[in-house]
């Protein structure tokens, strides 16, 4: 008997390159061209040293009271975590103890299978349409359990309300989780799964500070659900690390919630590049669903996704790429500064022309 | 059929009381009483505001490298985590596997039965001697792995490397996991498992900085093994969360281990600090074991320790006290600083004159 035969043996999540050190456009892992609101910076530089020898308050209160401020519920409704991805680890583990499966999209966040294998979870995948819309009927059935991201990842497609609504709807034997990773990139017309919280207890809607707040690098995540739903999770957050969110990150999330004006300045700003952008690579000869995330997820007519992802890295240009079925002939090119996007845009243009040529 | 009836019910670990905005004094969690090196302030101060935008290595490399050559090992035997909690939840989920049961000791770390009932981990434990030490003989037997810390919280007591290899050689088929929470201040004679590294692939040794280090509010831990124990961690941890520990703790991290000269000044401070409160409480009547970590485990020779505890809270001195089996005539005093222990001293010297004379 060795002591590796115990060993729970898994494939892990691939994150996105992290390249360092190297003058490269980085369009390949969704972050924010934009720091982060001043405030953060300055709420940071003012923790005092000794503040750092103690436990971060373990509930994260005060940034769970700004959050629930913010969104109009009670804090006891708001879960806080190390990034959107520890809020959902928990949440899979919390909600998804049925035996039957839980459901999600063929075409989504990759993570998803990746907790359900670890936790031994069993799960299915439903397929999207042809156009990469959830079919909300593929979701009434007997489950363990829902979860899909609102937009999509890596489509970038928004749901309706109403789509939403009716697999929360048709499952009240389970949790429904959805995972607002991009929303605040949605837009105009673009609608929370918050505003059905009233009416639904077994809702979960999970958002993350690393996209629309300019803090990947701080890893703040949080849940918004009933009552019961969050005490749950709790519990289990408790049973896995008293002290999940260190003392600068609690800081930082209240100092960026408190300036809204900073926040829609430059989604506008982000949403106005991405608009432009599109608009570039639809006369390159580029095909997408309308994305309302911060990134485009792009096929091209003519030249293989894969040939062009090469090419990109080559020139120092990182997007990503999925070699996985039905998807294996796209990009997902994150929207970075209109500076960053019209070098990706100049290559594109010359690489197709000179393929033309060859 | 309810959502709620899919839900992982657990009875969560509770940490200690973190009271805030209250002039007290905290001697319940055993936190550093002085702050963390003052390059640890200086790296968090140099952190650029568009550097937050980004994902932090989810490798945590240059503090794994920093880690590695200062323990010297090599890189691929360090793992990282959100505080030694998070390294252990991980450590608990990769090697315990086998459905055999685990083993502990009855007294011991309150989180270790804790994150075995999360993970449904069968456990048994193994009752230490009567006067609080580790039989090795106790755990000679076909089990599922091994999990104690060393110096015991909440006994403070130090177990001899001897002792500590008798356990994990009696164990090639299952991990054996060694938590030195409080090793840094074992003082003269403390060994290490670290020095039983090279002859056992299946001994993972756990450390933390929110002790020796003052850095609690940055959540920083790790563990080192071989190789391959190591690998399997890493995948269970990217199959959990990539990016688990954020870009200020890396920083802060790398800061706090390149300040050597400082650290050994902290802990002599501290070590002298502890034995001079040692000799004060034994003065006063109270018995305790020979603690080598950073707190005291006391117990009066007339006064029940649940009578103090509720007086020195009162009082505003907090300390810890469990209502457990064996030990609900004990408090454990973290050590703070000499003025901080003077209070508690003059209160404990006042209080049992008082009771004496009532």
């Amino acid at each position: 008997m060795n002591w590796e035969e115990n060993v729970r043996n898994v494939v892990p999540y691939t994150p996105g390159e992290q390249p360092r050190g190297r003058d490269v456009i980085k369009l390949n892992t969704n972050e924010n061209p934009y720091p982060p609101a001043p405030g953060v910076t300055e709420a940071l530089m003012q923790i005092r040293p000794e503040e750092y020898s103690l436990y971060p308050d373990p509930d994260a209160d005060a940034l769970r009271e700004c959050l629930a401020a913010y969104h109009g519920v009670g804090k006891e409704q708001v879960f806080t975590g190390v990034g959107s991805d520890d809020v959902l680890a928990m949440a899979f583990l919390t909600f998804f103890n049925s035996g039957k499966p839980i459901l999600f999209p063929d075409v989504t966040y990759s993570f998803y299978d990746v907790w359900a294998e670890l936790f031994r979870i069993p799960y299915e995948t439903r397929a999207l349409r042809e156009d990469f819309t959830i079919d909300p009927k593929d979701y009434r059935t007997d489950c363990g359990g829902v979860v899909f991201p609102n937009p999509n990842a890596p489509t970038g497609i928004l749901e309706t309300l109403d789509t939403v609504e009716e697999i929360v709807r048709a499952n009240p034997g389970a949790a429904v989780i959805v995972d607002e990773a991009y929303i605040d990139f949605a837009g105009i017309g673009g609608r929370s799964a918050l505003d059905l919280l009233e009416r639904y207890e077994n809702l979960l809607v999970v958002r993350t500070f690393s996209k629309s707040r300019s803090l990947a690098g701080m890893r703040i995540g949080y849940a918004i659900g009933s009552e019961k739903m969050i005490a749950y999770l709790q519990d289990v957050k408790f049973s896995f690390n008293s002290y999940t969110m260190n003392l600068p990150s609690q800081r930082a999330g209240i100092a960026s919630v408190q300036d809204e004006a900073y926040f829609q300045k430059r989604l506008r700003q982000l949403i106005s590049t991405r608009e432009r952008t599109k608009r570039e690579l639809g006369r390159l000869g580029f095909a997408f669903s309308d994305s309302r995330s911060n990134f485009l997820f792009v096929s091209h007519d003519e030249i293989p996704a894969k040939e062009l992802f090469e090419a990109l890295k080559e020139a120092g240009i990182y997007v990503r790429y999925f070699e996985k079925p039905r998807i294996d002939n796209y990009l997902r090119i994150s929207v970075g500064t209109d500076e960053a996007m019209d070098t990706l845009l100049a290559f594109l243009e010359r690489y197709i022309e000179g393929r033309k040529e060859s």
